[in-house]
């Protein structure tokens, strides 16, 4: 018998330990301990993904395979890295130590999310207090309001607890329907509910990121911090126009009636999200009572119903920095009748306050070390920095890896492809993994990178991303469709409509606009800051999709500079933990405010080297190869295994 | 020549010299200084109304005469007080020096309003700023909300300025189309409005005091401190009960409905007053930025739709306590769509942010010596304290003097009988005044204390009240009317409307009620404190009507215990005064505050002497009669001369 000690790299450093028989894969005595690796070939040697470094034990297991050696760089080798699929334990005792590190783990981004969470000391702004009061009598007549008040502020030491407004209208029926047991619901010092009898635990808020294409709900338990339930739709102004310049300009042509029908739509979404997400879990939408925004600045203004026109015109100042608080009521939004709202601050240009709760979570305004956190969507931010100065900015990547653009393009949900892989030595042999192990529907935004960054390295498109139609003919994938070449990714036997999914000249084109874009963001805003890829510590990548992304292959793909796999951390979605943060914290929620004042906007419209660099950046992974030595290399490499 | 020095008390002393010719009456000398008198009945040496105080210069008079011993006592006589309707100066030169008492000067209730204004320094919750903003440009997009706050703090030396959540709407358009150029409204350092231009001059604030009955509202200048334009109409929720707990049996009755009902009637009031003011003024309604309220807790609780009931059923606690900040759009209210509206704080019971108006005005809780104040009205509040402690209790006092149940009862308006004599010689010879000299409409309840103290005197009714039939024929302005016997206060031949205007049994009955109420308040509190009348250094009375009242009349009428007529002070609509006081200063307000927390409230309802009080105080001026020993000696010495 081995025994195998996996260290995996997951909310920390988790020890497990599993005694298993010899000529077992360790990427099925890892799954016997509930450890699912990712492994996009299913298993077969082939998509290179579910790596692991050997701490101790070489000598119990087989030997390094020549596919291994083709599908990681020396570096890797050299440090002791195999792949779960290949290693097998011989029949030998001894202990196995292996280390799993997180882009191996196959996880529901959820995890990771949590993982963040779980750095939060619970002080949310909403707090809810259950008091016995002393029944009024003749001798004791004092007001309603003070006996509450009074009653508060002794029992839970409380200061300066005032009443809300609008609280006052029944509150001599309520505590007396009560009989004097009630529970107050206070926001910052202010009482905005009181309740028949104790519902201390009923405490929720709801967390929402207003992406350009898609907005995520977050219901919390402001009781004990957890995140009970999430959902996502689509915004619903997407049918005036997919990003942000076009909902402006949808704003500038229908005028004030344009502004109130975007909010409209924007705040129908939102309750929709809410009302599904109270249905699911049981919570009484009354006991919601704090709804907390993220999302970009032109997002924000709709949202709030201002008049955002002067975003999208020179010097492109946007209406607020400072974080919004504002009653619930007033917007139109579900919950209790007390509710607040509060829209993160934001930064500047369209930089909004997603970017903020991105450095929010990242923390980068207390780093040491200069760190880069890119928030992948619709409109892309990007931020470096450390204690000393944190700049931002923002670029128009467009919706294609949120599946917008893509002819078989689908957001992240079941039977999504999210995975992707080809074998470089037989072009027609691919592997691909779907959310939910379903028929394959469609391709979402991870496994485009996948596709094109396999596509390259096989061959079947150039640097310049055009098909290499000397392969037609030879490679059975490869053919000639509506509007020139594609290539099929999953045959019409295999999905779920009956049609083959494929991925056409056009998509390609598409990817590389949106991954030009990003890369030229960074690229710029290193420049600005007179910064090299060696400056830079750890990059963050956050987005909806950000955990499913294979670092490789964006890297391949040139999605970003080339910084080293190890520094490359995924962290989801940022920007709707950032919400869920402020939910939970006053300490965050004051941190967010300084995160606005601190971090400087660059304007990259303004900048005089963007038409170079955006066009540079089309290329894969860039028209300046060397500046992407690891790439280059393994490019070479595979090459000439072929 | 003779010069006379006339020492006028009226907002501090004011000294007029004037030179006269032998002759003159002195009521006639003080007219050609402007000085009106106060004289019923016509300066005929009748009324005793026109009290002035020589105080050197006796030999250049003409000599006391038979009528001024008579209707004047002992001690004004020692004191050498004279009537100016009867002194007259000899042909002699010499100097004159005559002290005016405040009450013998016929003068506009506004003038003494205005003179506790005068004791502010304005400091308003509302403030307004002209401001010239940098235009923004690409160096320097920082957004509208931080190019705003940033030049405010700069340029104002304030701090922490924020922005309202109702004005983000339009502010970037409003911004632009000032070219920059932009007046800021603040409210307790919230950005409340943003206009183009510099409006900085036009600020204003109105003051509600909301009576069971009347309404008066106030019109104020917060940029000069001035009330420019009072006005004043029937709380419209009459016609559900005249007091407060006919009212809130209404809402008792008519549960949530009623209650909306009544809210909307004293909102719609307070609009139709505000529209009123602004059309006569020309101020625009979207220049009232903030709205100031005071009114008895019932008044308070159906002006902001709270549920009343619990107020009328033991232990008669009230909803709220402390001042209540609202929006004023959230109540319905007129005015610029950001104002702002507060209630002032309460006491307890019935007693509500009139009477801490009331304390603020005459200062009660920083007295050294004790005061107490009577604030006249359908429910009257009165307060006895020093800076050591205040308390303070209420009584339904009824709506008689506000003209409701007398037959011939109107309020305070032209055309009012608003000062009434007889001469007790002969009770068929009347004197009376009218506001603004018109012919009379009816009596107003300043007359009415005069009428039943005038009668008494006469021998027209006795110490019950009940009139004297044996006088039947023998006077012939005393009748029988319809129901029972009344009085001829004007002929037909005299009145507006050709009918004789009268004074019946019921009336007299009326006033006895509304005197007793108000007399076994004062009493019980007295009692309560264990305070004799000498303990008292000063008696304010405050109430609409309260600077025309004659004080040695109500004194005769006992409708307080009997004090010494110079240390009764008449300080008008105090609780109106009190509400623009907190409109022009934070501190006032900060003071407001304080008054509620400190002032104690004594229930009336609960004290065990209340019956036998009240009934003894039903007789005129007192059934014992001991007690008023000035009344006594007076109504001894005028039977002596009839």
């Amino acid at each position: 018998m081995t025994k195998i000690t996996f260290k995996i790299a997951e909310n920390g450093v988790k020890e497990v330990e599993k005694s298993v028989k010899g000529g077992i894969r360790i990427l099925d005595a890892a799954l016997s301990i509930n450890l699912r690796l990712t492994s996009i070939c299913g298993g077969r040697g082939s998509c290179g993904k579910c790596k692991m470094k050997v701490l101790s034990g070489h000598e119990l297991l087989t030997d390094v395979t020549p596919i291994e050696k083709k599908l990681m760089t020396d570096e890797e080798l050299k440090e002791g890295y195999r792949l779960a699929c290949l290693a097998r334990v011989k029949e030998k005792t001894g202990t196995l130590k292996l280390q799993i590190p997180k882009t191996s783990i196959l996880t529901e981004q959820i995890l990771q999310v949590e993982g963040v969470d779980l750095h939060v000391s619970l002080n949310p702004m909403v707090q809810k207090y259950f008091v016995e009061l002393p029944k009024p009598n003749i001798e004791n007549p004092v007001s309603d309001e003070d006996r509450l008040i009074v009653e508060l502020e002794k029992q839970f030491k409380l200061d300066k607890i005032k009443l809300g407004a609008k609280i006052i209208h029944d509150l001599p029926l309520i505590l007396r329907e009560a009989n004097w047991k009630v529970t107050a619901v206070t926001w910052n010092g202010e009482i905005i509910a009181v309740e028949k009898g104790d519902s201390s635990r009923r405490n929720y808020g709801f967390a929402v990121d207003i992406g350009t294409t898609k907005v995520a709900g977050f219901l919390v338990d402001l009781d004990t911090g957890k995140t009970i339930c999430r959902r996502g739709i689509m915004n619903p102004q997407i049918k005036h126009g997919e990003d942000v310049v076009s909902r402006i300009t949808y704003v500038m042509e229908k005028g004030q009636k344009g502004l109130k029908e975007l909010q409209k739509e924007i705040i129908q979404g939102i309750n929709q999200l809410m009302v599904n997400c109270c249905r699911e879990t049981g919570v009484s939408e009354e006991n919601i009572y704090e709804h907390v925004f993220v999302g970009n600045t032109c997002m924000q203004l709709l949202f709030l119903g201002v008049w955002p026109v002067y975003l999208a015109l020179s010097p492109y100042t946007p209406v607020l920095r400072r974080g919004v608080n504002i009653d619930s009521a007033e917007l139109g939004l579900k919950g209790n009748k007390g509710a607040k709202t509060y829209f993160l601050p934001v930064i500047g240009g369209f930089v909004g306050a997603d970017n903020v709760a991105v450095v929010l979570v990242t923390d980068i305004l207390n780093s040491e070390e200069r760190v880069m956190a890119i928030d992948v969507g619709t409109n892309t931010e990007i931020d470096i920095g450390n204690k000393e100065i944190v700049m931002a900015t923002s670029c128009a990547s467009g919706p294609a890896f949120e599946g917008m653009h893509i002819k078989h393009g689908m957001k992240a949900a079941a039977g999504a492809i999210e995975r992707f892989s080809v074998d470089i030595s037989d072009p027609d042999k691919v592997y691909y993994l779907t959310i939910g192990d379903k028929k394959p529907i469609g391709i979402c935004g991870s496994a485009m990178i996948d596709i094109v960054a396999n596509l390259f390295k096989a061959g079947l498109i150039d640097e310049r991303g055009t098909f290499n139609k000397d392969l037609l003919g030879t490679v059975e994938r490869l053919r000639k469709g509506e509007k020139g070449l594609e290539y099929v990714i999953a045959w019409k036997e295999e999905t779920e409509s009956s049609e083959d999914i494929v991925f056409t000249q056009q998509d390609v084109r598409e990817v590389q606009k949106a991954k030009a874009a990003i890369h030229t963001g960074a690229k710029l805003l290193m420049k600005e800051m007179k910064l090299k890829e060696e400056d830079i510590y750890k990059v963050y990548i956050a987005g909806a999709f950000g955990n499913y992304i294979d670092p490789e292959n964006a890297r391949v793909i040139g999605m970003y500079p080339e910084f080293p796999l190890k520094i490359i951390e995924f962290i989801g979605n940022a920007a709707g933990t950032g919400a869920r943060l402020t939910l939970l914290s006053k300490e965050k929620r004051r941190y967010a405010e300084n995160i606005s004042e601190k971090v400087k906007y660059l304007e990259l419209a303004a900048h005089k080297g963007f038409s170079k660099e955006y066009f540079d950046s089309l290329y894969i992974p860039h028209r300046e190869i060397n500046e992407y030595p690891h790439v280059k290399k393994l490019l070479g490499k595979i090459r000439s295994h072929r």
